[in-house]
């Protein structure tokens, strides 16, 4: 268990003034109060080029710009741009991630998903070999041994985002993120923490999340985090296909937790 | 049925001499070819801006900058910003949709989703209201009578992207587009064309690939939509979740199917 943590805060909010500043200036004081270090990209604030392009990779214009070629490539030549290693860095150093945003057309602000676009590249986030040729992934990674949770608002009531409310169960529309992106990488996903109402809220309510939020960040090193199956955990077979032995018949986001 | 489509095409990527550079070029040329219009809106050739900012709508950056409420201000002043309201007007235009990507992180590349977040707001894409005071959404709204396509290349193989395969099924992952923004906006929305193994392409199978898609274009007149629930239908409740009558006891993304 981590005593003391080193979190990575990225932030996706247009607005200081708002729900999400409020939360998130309150959650890292909290946080470096009870003795963490925190570091953050306030995306927003740093300007942050969400644009995956040649120049990030050094790439020659000339050439046929094949993304992940040209950014592993960089990589290795330690080319890459410098707004993308100064976020690599700050990954290497945490041992903790929090990922907070406000849901947007049910997914991440296109600042933050170009965050993921351009930091995660091949030969960083992805692509690498075990000892036996095996791809890593999904339980192990480069995130392995780190813990990560995404804090999310969202604009309307909770029971739209439930199991059978008409946007789609939250947990399901947060799967890219939480287990493509996050797990894939090899990280514990804790279960997010979810605001819901934030586009109608008084500052009672504002106070009342933010405790929440707190006690959730103060407990993250001894959360459980989310089931999902691993890659190795023999749920599935050769072609990472679920085995049909395992939750026999059954189909949905739902199949890959235990 | 549409003798003759008026078809707005969204491509987002970086690379007009990749997979998507082709299907793109060799889509549109058979579209016109079989007497139909098509417009493009090339998000990297426009180097279209993803990123939600309060000088889009012309926001006062001393006062608090509310996202949703800026932009229906900015909207109903008429000072939205010029390339979001083109935008609007291709869209206008259009009675068919096609949005073309790469699939990046399990979903649309930023550029792509910063398309959705900035022309997509309050007023224009959400909030209007029927003539009883209730949402409009999910089977109707400003895409009603249009249709719309997504047009997916994957790196992965197929089966990755089944309904067990270890990234998730690629309709639950094109969930957030396809139910989320295109059908909640009134579109009928096709299956998608989805092309996997796109990392490695031939040019044989790049041909291949076009002639899938060159049908399924030619097709979209008169082809069956997935069958989402409406908003209306019945199915859901006075607070839009599922009735427990329909799909008993299920969960997950696949029950807002019929």
């Amino acid at each position: 268990m981590i005593n003391r943590m080193n979190v990575l805060w990225i932030l996706a909010h247009p607005e200081p003034r708002s729900l999400n500043g409020f939360l998130a200036a309150e959650g890292q004081r909290a946080l470096r109060a009870a003795g963490h270090e925190v570091e953050v990209s306030d995306l927003y604030t740093m300007d942050w080029n969400p644009v995956v392009d040649a120049a990030s990779y050094a790439h020659d214009p000339a050439k046929r710009f094949q993304v992940a070629q040209a950014a592993k490539k960089a990589h290795e030549s330690d080319v890459l741009a410098a707004d993308i290693r100064a976020e690599q860095q700050k990954i290497n150093r945490a041992d903790t991630i929090v990922v907070q945003f406000p849901m947007w057309w049910f997914g991440m602000p296109a600042i933050l998903k170009g965050w993921f676009d351009r930091v995660w590249h091949l030969g960083y986030a992805y692509g690498k070999r075990g000892p036996h040729g095996e791809w890593i992934g999904y339980g192990d990674g480069f995130l392995a041994g780190k813990r990560a949770l995404a804090v999310v608002t969202m604009g309307g009531p909770a029971w739209l985002y439930g199991e059978r409310g008409i946007h789609g169960s939250v947990d399901e529309l947060l799967f890219p993120l939480q287990h493509g992106m996050l797990f894939y990488a090899g990280a514990e996903v804790l279960p997010p923490v979810l605001i819901c109402g934030a586009d109608r809220f008084t500052p009672e309510e504002g106070e009342t999340a933010f405790k929440e939020l707190r006690e959730r960040l103060l407990a993250i090193p001894g959360a459980e985090p989310i089931p999902y199956r691993t890659q190795n955990s023999g749920d599935y077979d050769e072609k990472l296909v679920l085995r049909p032995d395992v939750a026999p018949g059954m189909t949905g986001l739902g199949v890959h937790l235990t």
